[in-house]
């Protein structure tokens, strides 16, 4: 397994298949994903979250959420949406949106290379980029 | 559950998250990926497989494999990897490879709207594009 590092080491890591349980047992952390493969100029990103996040929305780029265990809740301004595990759920391109987590919830992220957690809003919960496990 | 469709319903598809399982359940037929939510111009396909593929490449795109239930083994023509239920792999663009599976596996792909399932090879494996379910 692959020691977490700021620099991604695709050819490297992407040799073997990801599992996300062993990629989530080596993170404790909430609000911080990790980039864990990436395809073309997208990423897979593993992450913890618990708790409510920001408003943001993201004006460039649909972004997908596929939750590994829990349940999460996702708040647009006009419903919300319940995503369980083993299911999908995509926010359109300039949606707002805001993820909560009654209980931790473990999710994939997948979105282009760049895309920031907090999309147009700066806020405490605002992520490092890149940063992979 | 949406009906079956030839036609593309993205709006009235991605309302509500995609259950995977709920999914599968509509489909009996092997080697017939279907359409499930797109994301910018991606999409995401669950299949069941079993058996031989045949050896192809994609010489523009990455794909990506994310194994919901069963094994899948992926040969590439130096090695070959074991790709389990919970794990994803990535195959990168311009490599041959082969996926089989032992006994029938359910997995979902990931790849640019357009990509032929079987690549550079045309065989009877050769299944429709964009189909949704």
């Amino acid at each position: 397994m692959a020691a977490e590092s700021q620099t991604p080491q695709v050819d490297q890591v992407q040799r073997s298949p990801v599992n996300f349980d062993a990629k989530l047992s080596l993170i404790s952390e909430q609000w911080s994903p990790r980039v864990v493969a990436e395809m073309n100029d997208y990423q897979f990103k593993i992450v913890r979250i618990e708790g409510d996040f920001v408003w943001h929305r993201h004006d460039d780029t649909d972004e997908a959420f596929l939750v590994l265990d829990g349940t999460l809740r996702i708040d647009m301004r006009d419903r919300s949406v319940l995503v369980r595990a083993g299911e999908l759920f995509v926010v359109s391109k300039g949606v707002e949106h805001k993820p909560f987590a009654q209980e931790e919830v473990k999710l994939l992220l997948i979105e282009p290379r760049g895309v920031l957690n907090t999309g147009n809003t700066e806020s405490e919960r605002t992520a490092p980029n890149d940063v992979w496990i």
